[in-house]
């Protein structure tokens, strides 16, 4: 089967305008009008996000996370360490910069396991999900809006969060499937 | 242990405020004002999202998928099955009816696997992931603005398009690994 992206032209929209609406400290907001494979348009309603990063950080066997309060959900959520991309940052850097600010660990090893999508049908975010360890403690410094509590979590401990509803973003699940199926190899075993 | 979500002084934030900004057909963004736990107050971002479904299914042992033009990326993805809840819409109904319209098919098991947030930093939307299978071919029947091409991956198959990028969108890589976790039993075996 071949299942390679190509240009095609019974799928393919062609933006005709772009309608900015709002511009945030994170996400910006705009309009886009499309045309549709027939012919006819329709309009998109697209966020526009600088892209983030997230840490599945592995110390003394237990997964790294913290436990912070999120508006959107109005309640506090257990998540692997993660961040956005400062503005021209690299990945990997912010990657390392996140895991310190937000735990004080500083890794010796990480290295990237993939990046996706976390809502193609209205926000470009892109997450760069690291594994890292042979982590050193040293001291934590989140942003000044920013309260967090450290926790670490055995792989059977993280999936009955899962299960309860304690961890309920996806990249979290993600970063604990990824862990299970073993596709976190070499130093990283649990 | 204890990991169970909790009133939680050190990292509660309460709302001061909410701004209205926008109000679309698929996402509606306002802007909170919350007061931190040390007293300040800071600003949060926040899309709300009527919810979504998604549906993992499985036909004569592989994994159906649509590919579809996402503006917000400005190509096409392979991604299961899935959709926004309409008003007051049961989720399980959802999933059946998103199924049907975008490849068809009808099933006659369907469970729920979990469900999860997709950027629990700015934006409420739930996805409900769902496993079917038993499935019986008829007629799509996709949203007017809506253009898709169905395709049935093997496991390997899928997995191979995880790694090229084809498939790229956070849902889609999960239900992969939960399929290749086994976590999808009982006659959904591949």
């Amino acid at each position: 089967m071949n299942i390679e992206a190509k240009k095609n032209a019974k799928l393919d929209e062609v933006t005709v305008s772009t309608k900015p609406v709002f511009e945030g400290k994170v996400i910006s907001l705009q309009i886009d009008t499309v045309q549709l494979p027939d012919g006819s348009t329709a309009s998109r309603e697209i966020i526009k996000h600088p892209g983030a990063v997230a840490v599945l950080a592995v110390h003394a066997g237990k997964i790294v996370m913290v436990d912070q309060f999120r508006q959107a959900m109005g309640r506090c959520e257990l998540e692997i360490p993660a961040g956005k991309l400062e503005k021209g940052e690299d990945p990997l850097e912010a990657a390392k910069r996140e895991l310190q600010e937000e735990t004080g660990y500083v890794c010796k090893n990480i290295r990237l396991l993939h990046s996706f999508y976390t809502s193609p049908g209205f926000a470009d975010e892109i997450i760069h999900l690291y594994v890292a360890d042979e982590l050193e403690s040293g001291a934590a410094a989140p942003d000044e809006d920013e309260f967090l509590e450290l926790y670490e979590l055995t792989l059977p401990e993280a999936e009955a969060a899962i299960g309860s509803g304690r961890i309920s973003d996806a990249k979290t699940i993600m970063a604990v499937y990824a862990l299970k199926l073993k596709q976190v190899t070499g130093t990283y075993g649990l």
